[in-house]
């Protein structure tokens, strides 16, 4: 029993969502999670952006002056970094994601702003114990734009106001599940080669590699046939640019036309054993409120959480 | 605390459901159903139509002989008008939609049998003293096809067979999140203007204003950066009109995916103060049985009922 | 009270799902389920696929090999085959669904490689006693590729494998609800007429009538006007070819764009009557678990189940 395998030691906080419909969880139903979520040996959570258009999570001077966003009836970031602290999680801070200015060519101006509020944020919240580290939220799958100076440029302030903690990323790989949330099919025709992928990913790495620490890939874009060698490759990199490799294993389901509910268990098993076989061994989880919790509006996710308790004991 | 602000005065009962599941409740669900919403201070509940296609909420002998409409195992407009007597609700019934007549440019076929339906209805069920209104459930965006003859027509036969209860309409904005609930974007790319839109309601508010008394505008289908001023407008349309201006605020999100679940707490509450600010006392819903009932299938909807009773109470 | 009616006599088990999002349910929840079916009189349960694509029910040598299956972390055959004993359930095998040799045209690959399917299937559990029959997975609407043939050699293997137990088929009619469930479309403009509806399985029948000997046609995907003609050609069709025919009466609603939540009671109920009016006596259901079950984690479903109940004391 408890033979040597991977754990989900972590886990994304989707708010604000981009694309999950919120559960409206008061401070009651947030509270009780990061217990179940330490019953489960979780231990550390990665809020997966502090703001996304009009919405943000922390009443943002700069965002609600220069953005139009609405002020949040309740201090998020605050009341989660309170929980880490009284349950000993560390907290990864996410940026804010525009969803216009980076999408649209204008990397600049969405470096300028975010770099505003690393400092807002850092002034506001540095103090707190359990603030370990910085998420970059502008998601991609290959070298694109201005990516590589986007990750540099803010890793890099991240770090410098931070005294250095941790910059952490999450990319993910463009392969045949890579498909819009706003369409209804699950795969598309194509899928980017290893080849291309490891190509795009060598530059990208050795440009951002002084800047951030901690890569996790998203683990549900490839046909499971094609896993491990994708995640090997990613390992690879990871290791000669001296960067720590994560999976970001899902929890929800690709595979199925409704978008998105739990993740089938023996999917999520093999997942975490395929990123096992291929060296990794800190798994985190996009993400447990929704789709492993056993007080998620989506009743199977608690059997998930209860399938992957079993796993922990075997 | 109890600072003066717009409260959701009813809501919309979704049956029969054009667009959302329904949730099989029998009648010990909705009774308590009743009771939620009276702890949450609503007073009135409208029937958002009394049948569409095949599908009808009372023994018609008009739609099981002339519709093919299949016959009800149960009567629910009957039922409800209890649940209605014995809270102090106000009801209000929802005209028939056929799903085809008008929506096929033969208005005159769903205004002929409309009225057949408001007098048999009334003929049923107007001894209620709980029966306070109509609802006219073709819903338009504009001024398209006979949709002012279609309101006048039916407006006025519903107050002439009730000696002049309330009339009321729940149109939509054209605005960039008005798409098909049969496509999954969430967005199209343009929206109708604030002028056009005010020209087409000026043209149906001056057509109808002597059959409808109450105007409550959808509030999801425009960018929360546009909706102060469409609401403005249509509250002085209104208000030029002598027509009573509500707001249907939507407690679904429409920016999510995954059709429909509730909405986030923080969005129903910036429409709701943008409502108040547009000089709305009065907020209905669309609605409370599925999005906002701690007995709703979507457990999200009870969370989203806490929080908008802590907003009450603030 | 309990006037003559059909009765809804057995279930698919959706496991391996194609399209509804699991359940994650272990020992405890199936066995539960075993007592919620009994308590509505259910008698029979169908395994729906034993595997689709690299996802099996069963630790199976051959798809492990051959295919590339992923090992399940539980025998779920061996499982359901103990809950059946033990509630006196017949169980019915599905055969394995490749998604990929049938559907691109090899017929003949998807036949050898499940007539090995049957043979170790039958070697594991062919001693249950609750094993009663099996379930040709492939499903058709119409006469297209070698699906004669498919149906006819599986058939006959099975049969002589298992000295002639009961061989089940699930077809569907080309109605305007047979769309894909990765469109968010619920109709399409054109639906088989019944004329060739009726000599596409004239055919079919014809040439399988000796392998096969239950035809359960599912009700979901024709407009409810037609649904009685529908059944009646297929009750005659079977009737003349010596199958027995029970209906597949779909318990999740194709007229809604979210897929797939239960369905309305009322609608359920409107297609039981029909086929009972068409001479069905026993009817199954696609599926109770996810759509019927009190412990579902759709709650609709349990309301469902409610209404169901009450139906059966009228």
């Amino acid at each position: 029993m408890n033979k040597k395998k991977i754990r989900i030691t972590g886990t994304f906080l989707d708010e604000i969502s981009h694309d999950i419909p919120h559960q409206n969880w008061g401070a009651k139903e947030w509270s009780e999670d990061f217990i179940w979520m330490s019953k489960a040996d979780l231990k550390r959570v990665i809020l997966i952006r502090c703001g996304y258009k009009n919405w943000i999570t922390y009443p943002s001077e700069i965002l609600i002056k220069q953005e139009k966003a609405i002020r949040p009836h309740w201090d998020l970031v605050s009341f989660f970094l309170q929980c880490c602290e009284k349950n000993n999680f560390e907290f990864y801070f996410g940026l804010y994601d525009s969803g216009k200015y980076w999408v649209n060519g204008d990397y600049k101006k969405e470096i300028q702003l975010n770099k505003k509020i690393i400092s807002e944020v850092w002034h506001l919240y540095g103090h707190s114990k359990a603030f370990k580290g910085w998420y970059l939220s502008q998601e991609c799958s290959h070298n694109s734009g201005e990516i590589i100076e986007l990750y540099h440029e803010l890793g890099s302030h991240c770090k410098s106001v931070s005294n250095g903690l941790a910059v952490l990323i999450s990319p993910y790989i463009d392969g045949e599940k890579n498909v819009s949330q706003y369409i209804t099919n699950t795969q598309k025709k194509s899928s980017i080669t290893l080849d291309d992928h490891f190509k795009s990913w060598n530059d990208i790495f050795s440009g951002i590699r002084s800047a951030v620490d901690i890569v996790a890939f998203q683990d549900g874009h490839v046909h499971y046939d094609q896993l491990y060698e994708f995640i090997k490759v990613n390992k690879e990199l990871a290791d000669q640019n001296k960067m720590t490799s994560w999976i970001n294993s899902e929890t929800f389901d690709r595979d199925m036309p409704i978008k998105f509910l739990p993740i089938k268990w023996d999917k999520l098993r093999f997942k975490l054993d395929t990123a096992f076989k291929a060296g990794i061994e800190d798994a985190i989880t996009f993400e447990f409120s929704h789709f492993m919790s056993p007080q998620s509006s989506y009743l199977q996710a608690g059997h998930l959480y209860n399938r992957y308790l079993e796993y922990l004991k075997e």
